[in-house]
């Protein structure tokens, strides 16, 4: 199909079709001449991804990229794939910077309640953000114990282990896309599951008969 | 306390703290002459705040504000603050727009498959949030089944029933403001904590020795 009929079936306008190819995000259809290119199913299902990271993934262009490019070419074994996984992808918690010592120390602490040796070892920029996330919290004045801290943990584990269960195993490729997809996308569809359990669980008790 | 010694004690410009007054994040201090402010303790604690969510929050000047408004002038009622706790908050899902046919109908199915009757009803911008982020899911090619979807809508149920039930019950104001605050600051901890179990638990798979 020509450009014009990618960009009505994709709902993606022509300009931002032929930004998203000058970026890369896209990859360029088959040239027939000098003015023309055709495109196929492969570019209509690879724009939808592009909208869907750039959308509901809240990444810019260079974010996108940077996922498309794990995508496109990803890490040859599973053990790189698990370190680097995440590299490309914006840190799961926003600012910069060290955290307070008192942050980074109960995040330790977390880590070792959680028995989590090996998610300490490698991910130094993902624990350098759960300390911060930590002395957020501190610093907002949300009093959360370290049961409290234990316990979100625990249920991520219970999250993370049925998702690693159920990772595709024929190919590195297909491992590697399910997780980039899978942390990217599922992050909003869990915390709108959050807030919406708080309401119901919320409006039960309220709407509860008086013991 | 002026305000050079607020700036050096909370480790904010004076600039940014001059920033937060005229934005309003920040209440004045008590004038003590035509050009000096008198702050205090309170003020260092609301700065550690604005921080927090414009920081870790990821929140915007106009976002940390209308959590800020929600928190210093609540709703009257529990019943209120359960409706609007999130109205005043960035959606949990971004982008915008309707989800395409499909994936509100998956959301429905799934808000129906958890029982969540209240929360489908009261909260018809989450609820659309929900759909979007389905319909990226869907569309770029992740496939995840009802199973699926159910089963991340019960874990954000786990998490949720021990925060409502942690909800601090002495007034309104400070159970909205635990409601709000634990909404915001702990969403970026519960995503690095899931990333972390990720890598927990495919590193123990790894290195498990072979059956």
């Amino acid at each position: 199909m020509q450009i014009s009929e990618l960009s009505r079936r994709s709902g993606v306008a022509v300009a931002t079709v032929k930004y998203y190819l000058r970026e890369g995000l896209l990859p360029e259809g088959a040239r027939v001449s000098a003015t023309r290119s055709e495109y196929d199913d492969a570019h209509l299902r690879r724009l939808a991804l592009i909208r869907a990271l750039i959308g509901v993934g809240g990444l810019g262009v260079a974010g996108a990229k940077a996922v498309l490019d794990e995508i496109d070419d990803p890490p040859e074994s599973l053990h790189e794939m698990i370190g680097s996984a995440y590299t490309r992808l914006p840190g799961a918690v926003p600012g910069a910077g060290a955290a307070p010592e008192g942050a980074a120390d109960r995040a330790s602490l977390l880590l070792r309640d959680l028995g989590w040796d090996a998610a300490e070892r490698e991910c130094a920029d993902e624990v350098a953000g759960l300390a911060r996330a930590i002395g957020a919290i501190d610093a907002a004045g949300l009093e959360l114990s370290r049961e409290d801290l234990a316990a979100y943990g625990r249920a991520m584990g219970v999250v993370a282990q049925r998702e690693v269960q159920r990772t595709p195993s024929e190919s590195v490729p297909a491992a590697v896309r399910y997780v980039v997809l899978g942390t990217v996308l599922v992050e909003p569809l869990l915390l709108v599951l959050r807030r919406l359990a708080h309401v119901e669980t919320s409006q039960r008790l309220l709407d509860a008969p008086p013991p």
